[in-house]
């Protein structure tokens, strides 16, 4: 049951890099919504690879087929299933891994847990595994905005060293999708598509951040003590691949203030009392305070270079391995529409359970 | 359901401040453990206010009590219910908060959530309910213990702007408890003793660091592709009060490195791979590998400040507010516990998880 | 985690007969509730043992004690802790059992699960277990009640070979309480009570059946394919201790019918369609469609008996065992609160899972 | 999250009777179990209409494709996704469907539950929905057979007044698929077909009891105290289209027993106690007890009949209706491979989750 998020809108993905297909049961969507499926493929086209020159080249039609669930353009209110199934499956450019584990990747640790690892394209590990949360997100994604208005963007915020700057308020969805980096600051962008061609040409990789912010969120979404929806956020994201951090409002910089700088003023508003900041990033005590939901979630360069580096076999044997084939630089641009899933998904979810506490007047 | 945590060991805690007490119950600990209830109280007695100086003076004994599950000394595979009574239940000093929000608390998202709210000392948002998870926890670090070895550590690394300078290979527990802040760097412990005793005195409040080390673990715990031991980590983590963080290995700074110098080689070792760095934190493609794990939780200043703060009635009027009674003016020290709590309840988690993969040869 | 029950009016019990207590914690109430506590004690006295010579004359007081959840008599949505604890616990009384395995009981079946067993009265297989189900279900009722009228009912409709004759549609629960045997039609319990005093008297047992009708349960409670109403029903009464078998409307008796006279037809009413039969039992496809529920469950006869049996000793060696003490010879009556917490708890929990289906219009 | 069965072996299963396809995915199934999947399409022609004369002729093809999860002829340890396309998919035969309730079908209570509905054979309520079951439990069969010997057997016990004569402990596979019907004793087969038959002229339909043996199951699988097995086997059974009622071992007979009589005295054997008769059906206090498993499936007579019935409109107008084109007039001899289905789900759901229970020594 590892393969499952969310408690009532609970995605199921299945499938891996190069077997017959990837997917997703999505149980628990309500019945009801008009679901437009040309809106699903788009958000699956975000995510997929070839879209640039920065990132890898494999060609992938990644088209959603949909199985059930789904009736008259309505979803029904039983299991959605989606699938996508693989084309490009050059299982052979992999034999050179089988004997081998790549450094900072998974190959070792799927060995160590499960005694048995399909080695071609990362298996289950790889990242395209994602396509099924994507494509359950871009249903979350329509149930949110019919039910709430709820609008969920993210961008790349970092790359190795360079930083965007971004208006957190105005930002929008065009501003990111205008430069393949998906940073809407366009002297950043210019600087981290030349940074990320020099470490193609170098061999090399870069890591970077993506920030998200989520408005119209409305209050008292979450459910403590342990599922609140800061953590459930923090779980979605350090579910992705090459994550290895995440951060909510003000976060790890938020340490070096004190309370009296920190602390978000209360005042009143028509609907309401607001914050006159937002140094908690949307979420008080694990609930939703109806201010944007901000986080950040860390990257790390790439595992997979070109440079020759030491590793072992899976014998135990020392050994050296340089990566044949394309392979992204730098995963930040792809990663944008995965960080949208997962709070997507988190939403959605916590949005189904916080109606449940509205049963009694 | 959201007061639980954890699939096979699970915990599911109850209680609020001042109600009757607090508490949880364990269902999943595996029979036959040899269970030490002084080393319960014991762990308890780390979480407890009234320590030292530095922290909150309310005096709770915070006895614990085990009403089920544990026979002869030893765990019999049923639910282990434990319980703290509470004593210290002065509800009249929370009287002046029943009609206002506090900034950067809980209270005005419990009322947008359940259109209800215990108003008396944070209620269910108290750090108060942490007593139970520190409790479980105890269980947990002795089956991690008794089954793998591993041990868990934790320690206050940085408060507001004073970092520590700890080894992480070599710090002890008994480094850790030397001093009241939780800091084993003697010199930055007695920085951070100076600038909380000032925080105190003008009124305001600091946040910070702790930084977790888990020894011992066995490669091949964490559930890809949602219930990765990192992904469970960040959960746990985030879901503490204040938490605002996590970030694991190489965290938000790897991100500044490039993949070349960022992958940690593989080496022979002679049970098997290890890796020469440790930049993965002990995670690869999210299941342990069988180096240390080594995370760190961000803490933002307490909420609570005895300083004047803007906020609203619970009528939606302007007013002022500031905190009577005493307070932590860092919850640093006291916060050590609680992440030690939720890692180990995460490790014992999926150490019964990656059992069941053992099941056919 | 195998001691919860329910998705979002989740119950979890713990305590065993002869540890310091037992109890339960409802999570996922929704808040604002209106608690009567007293109703809270009064449905765990029903299910009390000593209440009449027909059954154990073991003396407990059950008192209940409200741990949390609950503050200015309503429910808050967190956790609500119940405890019950054990006083009449003389465990030298089952010293002769240690070392035995009785006949039809899980004395054998814990050791061979867990390896290790707390023998005292049964411990965790103890019917004392239920006090936590009953008190949950408390709770459940006056729930149900405020959101949907809907009333549960059940009573003793058969013990060994004496059937009652009751009229579903009109049978009450002051009837049902008017005989110590709970099976309101005086003739049959007159007769029943003749038939477990002189099982009594012979050292031997009786068995029976409980009946159950929910009245006022609205259309649409039930979750398929898995979750189906009748199937989570079926779950937990076969959870009860010494239940055998269930059935839902026609059930058995409706396999010997031909599909012309078991369909129930529909029929228009003024709140929509209703059926002129109910050979469904108020469940189709697994929803419920409004008509009374109305299922029945067995209960085999005790098994603890004062008659000498066969059986063997922990050390695989054959003996003899006759049981010392008061024991029910006849566990009918007390079954009925049983019964009627495990509906209790069933439909709270669909209700609230139905409900998430409302979210859009 | 309701078309999900089972917490480790965990199944969740999609698709509706005329929607693109139905299917499974299976998650947690243990690596490295050698999977034949001529096996797994075997298993679901059992299940497969048009088989005889006796059941419905719709001609499906029911070919299984397995998606993920299978390297290499093992299982990986990831999700394993199974599909089968719809075929037979002739909508318009259902459109006199459309604004009318079948009675004792699910027709009413979908619309009530989802306010909107696929009519078309069923949609989610179609008994095509438990292909998925079927599949995984194929899966299910072959990793109990690996790993511990247990063997699952079902057949035909009753159809409408007739009863078979069947050898629990020696009846075989053969024995059950020498006849159409399912039903291993040949002189009530042959009474059983003729009686088929003749509903089929009459325009009406026959229900009956399906008898499940489950052979080799080791002691100590189950979960109290909720999770017991005879408990979930109850839930899955109640979860099949047309299930009534559930008992194991002496069932709802074993009430009109006494104690005495009804005891499974204890004696020794070579490998541990076993018991002289088996009214408990193999398990005692929730946990099996290493005899075989028996239980046995009330199925009311298939709701769908060619006479006509009395019914409503959606618009809630009286109406009647004869149901047009092939029904099954018995589900009976397809039932056998859907109870088998539960029985082996439930099992290897429940020996994963004893096996955790082995982790100290």
């Amino acid at each position: 049951m590892s393969s499952s998020f969310g408690t009532l809108f609970r995605v199921s993905t299945f499938g891996e890099s190069h077997g017959v297909g990837v997917g997703v049961v999505v149980d628990g969507c309500p019945p009801r919504l008009a679901l437009d499926l040309d809106e699903i493929q788009a958000d699956l086209d975000r995510r997929r690879p070839g879209q640039s020159r920065l990132v890898t080249q494999r060609a992938e039609g990644d088209e959603v087929e949909v199985l059930s669930g789904v009736y008259d353009g309505r979803t029904t209110g039983t299991p959605i299933a989606l699938v996508v199934r693989n084309k490009d499956q050059n299982s052979g450019a992999y034999d050179h891994l089988k004997d081998v584990y790549r450094p900072s990747h998974a190959d070792f640790t799927y060995d160590a847990k499960y005694g048995f690892r399909d080695h071609r394209g990362g298996g289950r590990a790889s990242a395209r595994e994602t396509i099924g949360r994507v494509a359950a997100a871009a249903i979350a994604r329509q149930l949110l905005r019919a039910a709430t208005g709820t609008e969920v963007l993210a961008w790349v915020s970092s790359v190795h060293t360079i930083e965007a700057e971004v208006d957190l308020d105005t930002v929008t969805l065009d501003q990111v999708e205008a430069d393949p980096t998906r940073c809407p600051d366009p002297a950043a962008a210019a600087e981290m598509t030349t940074a990320i061609e020099q470490a193609r040409r170098d061999g090399d990789s870069l890591g970077g951040v993506v920030t998200l912010v989520a408005r119209g969120v409305p209050a008292g979404l979450g459910e403590p003590v342990f599922d609140k929806l800061d953590a459930d956020l923090a779980k979605g994201m350090l579910s992705l691949p090459a994550a290895k951090g995440f951060e909510i409002g003000s976060g790890f910089a938020g340490t070096r203030m004190t309370g009296l700088a920190h602390n978000d003023p209360f005042v009143p508003g028509p609907d309401g009392p607001t914050t006159a900041t937002n140094r908690s990033g949307g979420v008080q005590g694990g609930i939703s305070n109806g201010a944007d939901i901000v986080c950040r979630v860390a990257f790390k360069p790439t595992g997979t270079i070109a440079s020759e580096q030491t590793t072992v076999t899976t014998d135990g044997e020392a050994t050296t391995l340089a990566a044949k084939g394309r392979h992204d630089p730098c995963v930040l641009p792809r990663a944008v529409p995965m960080v949208e899933a997962m709070a997507l998904l988190t939403l959605a979810d916590h949005l189904l359970r916080q109606h449940t506490t509205s049963l009694l007047p």
